[in-house]
């Protein structure tokens, strides 16, 4: 390290030690969040010095330059810092342009009384870094832009305030889950992405593939050196015979023994020849087939056709069958042609297991992981909270106040089908009857209208839900269970898991599914089965719930879609 | 919850409560850590009742059957509790087969002191569930396997003591991950699995396709309905010469306006259907391909080539330029035929990336990280890496003390070929020389013998490093370093980013790559650029590390490498 980094190194920490401010260990500088984010909102700091670094939001120039007003923001919270710059400090007049980096150096003041948005604000006294912006260029430059227009701009689109409280609310989120599973002794369990089995068809799946730029390799190898051809293969053949006959006649003549293997080596080479020629014929440039029909992937990476995971809890299944209680965090996929704002080719869940536990043990679980999620952020992200609500949905800390603290409702399936046939004041779209699933405004009405607050419904007939369910002692109903919410409608999916051994294996049959495929998963049951239960929470539709945007697009910070996987 | 549920759920919380042992929420039991892993190894819990739930390791019958003594493990820790249950409670001959699942409620007593390994087991009152095992089909019955064996049993294996105190590991370290980064306000992003773009060409890509499912519904259509031939194309072509001629004629007598768009309509639908015959022929069972030659992406999800990701590092260098402090903590793939005991085609990473940070910055952030993980293992891990030590390598724990505690070594590349052209007393394989990069070997050596510690080397030449690193003022080297560490050899890589525009865009002029993908990127040096730093740790790497294992397949729940994707 060159002894002026060292030297300003030792200058930082010492103004932030002094200041008694929370340092930014690796940055030398302090968080904004750090001053603003104070129960006092900075005023116990009035004096001290700091250095700070972050990205001017809005710039205004006073008294013909002399004295430059700006918003700094560093992403650690939504708030800015209002930093004062005289032209003394320095005469660059880009500093106000929105975007611009900067780093700087001065003493925590107090605002003037006319205008004291907040407690402190900063009095420049070096500018140490600046990172310029052409404003007639930059894509958002001020002003506010639609969340449409910024999907466009994925890279830039952190920059604004919108996307980057929702980029530290899911954050808030991730953070929580990982907390409460770990306080509950849950052990975090990677399982795999690509996958070789198919967890019920629960949706179309991605293919993994390496064959297309194998198929490219052989393209170019072709023009480099080409194909046999059939007169190539023909001679091959020929010689074969010849060396074969040659072989023959030797043996009846009883050749000498030295001779015979001779000629039987010359056969040797012959027919290894021939293989070598049928082999490169079958070079082409395309994906190869099988003989039947049907592509072949023998040749694939895996040796098999190998997809992207649809859910990880049939392979975490295994793990909860050893260490209890487990569960899995990580990107899931579905090849759905879907347009709509719910829904994502790529997305995260989050899947707890647990041994020993049946659906009640299950839901009570869901609920209270749910409810931490809400007090975690209400604790730890409320400035990020109160920005949303202010700007996009008025509901939504309420929304999050109410989950935390309100026993969610309990009703089974057949209760919900009956309530939703006493509604009289509408008419669904969909149809309701017992058997079918319940849709979206099925979902919606039961939470936000009739209970006004989260709901589980449990025990839904069999035929709607996958084979791994366990089986009611009704023999019509299985032990799955939704968690609804406002605003989302179903936010997790869960159900004890068929442990007995004979039931399971009738539900495969029943539902025509082959066996053979899910053997291993069936082993879990033939060895020291257990009672187990669990349940998928998606996360993006967790981080709707909480910021109240409405598509599913701006809350994940590279949304893939059909026709998009920009980045 | 039935009635009996009810009243043993209350039961369990009853006894649990008492005891004042930590009660596992959501499944009616202790965790058996709660009592084996207090200080006093559980001796303060002598004559509590308590419910425990597990799998039996191994069981022992006394007096003819009169006792039973199993030695019971839920996955909370690497201890076993013995239980004792005597025929009166139940005459089940079956529980001492290893693998068989109880859940079992009685008294903690003392054991006898002649057999004296814990300070506590547990004298069953009630065996309340039984999981049982065919002993002689159980694959991993009784006995030692090899990890090679247990590779073969991916969904049984997490039930051996090996693979369940990796799990535990390989947990801790993942929770430290984010601990650590939140407590020094990273925030965790989601960058993109499936991406397409290829981080400086990091390795072989997988890549991601809907095209043979769609190829595969194509033949199934055209089997049911064959494609038009060249003759229906003729007769459709001619229909359209026919009508258009009509047309024509009509226009030239002049007929009335309702006759001719009578003809136009004719024309019209004779078009369409021309359309319908030509897109139709183009049905193939095949994948499609461009006139030029190469596949044809268009119709594939997103509209062209995708890839999983190999690194996050560009994609998160966005939300550093925004947020300020990021990581990443995900999937990334390698389509290599690498069957080596170091790689994997699926493996998790982090990456964090540091806004305001220089390449001294990024040292010791990686450096107080990767200390961090090796506390919290000593802290949270002591049982697990205790068992590690003794069965698999007994240098584990030291290892573990000596990164918690000492400083790394640090040294320029330069220093580093210095050191490793003085070593007089072997030969290596790989010839150094400045320029070349650092084999396994030299890595190896200079963190087991020279340095016996992680050393950071940093500074590399450019020629062998990547090319959005920052050029240092000598013209040659980069400001890159990496972490070499005893047992694994490199465990981080990072770098300083370039942040000068001009720069950035020559050194993708010197490595001849276009510049176009990379205009995003580039985005973030022309608005508001910031100085930056980063680096990535692979995570299966720190596994290994921490538990002394030779082969990366075993510290990952599902390994993925060529021909290997089971599940």
């Amino acid at each position: 390290m060159g002894e002026g980094a060292v030297q300003a190194q030792m200058e930082a920490l010492t103004l932030a030690t002094k200041s008694g401010i929370e340092w930014a260990k690796y940055s030398h500088r302090v968080f904004i969040k750090s001053i603003l984010g104070r129960p006092d909102g900075g005023a116990g700091l009035l004096g001290h010095n700091v250095r700070v670094g972050g990205w001017v939001k809005t710039g205004r120039s006073h008294e013909k330059g002399r004295l430059t007003f700006l918003e700094l923001n560093d992403g650690s919270c939504p708030a800015n810092l209002q930093v004062i710059v005289e032209d003394t400090v320095t005469p660059d007049a880009q500093l106000i342009y929105t975007g611009t980096c900067l780093v700087v150096e001065g003493e925590l003041t107090q605002p003037p009384e006319t205008a004291k948005k907040q407690k402190v604000e900063l009095r420049a006294q070096k500018v140490l870094e600046v990172g310029p912006v052409d404003a007639s260029k930059y894509p958002i430059a001020k002003g506010r832009h639609t969340l449409e227009f910024l999907r466009n701009l994925m890279h830039l689109r952190s920059r604004t305030n919108t996307i980057s409280s929702v980029a530290r609310i899911r954050n808030a989120l991730a953070f929580a889950t990982h907390t409460f599973f770990q306080q509950n002794r849950f052990v975090y369990v990677h399982t795999p992405i690509i996958t070789t089995s198919d967890c019920e068809g629960a949706g179309e799946m991605f293919q993994v593939t390496t064959m297309f730029s194998e198929a490219e390799k052989r393209e170019k190898e072709l023009a480099s050196t080409p194909a046999p051809t059939e007169a190539d293969l023909e001679q091959a053949k020929a010689e074969v015979t010849k060396c074969g006959e040659t072989v023959k006649a030797l043996k009846a003549e009883k050749k000498s023994k030295d001779e015979i293997a001779a000629a039987v080596l010359k056969l040797q080479t012959a027919k290894d020849e021939l293989a070598k020629v049928v082999e490169r014929m079958k070079l082409t440039g395309g994906i190869p087939k099988k003989d039947k029909g049907g592509f072949d992937y023998t040749g694939d990476f895996f040796g098999r056709q190998a997809f992207l995971t649809v859910s990880g809890q049939l392979q975490v299944e295994t793990y909860a069958c050893s260490l209890s209680n487990v569960y899995t965090f990580g990107p899931t996929f579905r090849a759905e042609n879907s347009h709509t704002t719910r829904h994502l080719a790529e997305f995260w869940m989050i899947e707890p297991e647990l041994a020993f536990a049946d659906l009640q043990d299950d839901m009570n679980c869901a609920e209270d992981y749910v409810k931490f999620l809400c007090q975690w952020l209400l604790d730890n992200c409320y400035d990020d909270m109160e920005f949303m609500t202010k700007m996009w949905d008025n509901t939504a800390l309420d929304r999050l106040k109410l989950v935390a603290s309100t026993p969610f409702a309990r009703i089974t399936y057949t209760q919900a089908i009956e309530k939703l046939l006493e509604v009289k004041d509408r008419t669904f779209e969909n149809p309701v009857s017992w058997g079918v699933d319940l849709a979206s405004e099925h979902e919606r009405y039961l939470a936000e209208e009739l209970f006004q607050k989260p709901v589980i419904v449990y025990n839904y007939p069999k035929d709607i839900k996958a084979f791994y369910m366990r089986m009611n002692d009704d023999g019509k109903t299985v032990a799955a269970m939704d968690i609804l919410v406002p605003k989302v409608g179903e936010l997790v999916g869960g159900s004890q898991r068929e442990e007995r051994y004979e039931v399971l294996v009738q539900r495969l049959q029943e539902l025509n599914l082959p066996t053979e495929p899910y053997e291993w998963y069936l082993d879990l049951r033939r060895y020291g089965t257990v009672k187990h239960s669990g349940f998928g929470l998606g996360f993006e539709r967790m981080v709707l719930f909480a910021t109240g945007l409405e598509n599913i697009r701006d809350v994940i910070p590279f949304p893939r879609y059909p026709g998009k996987a920009e980045f």
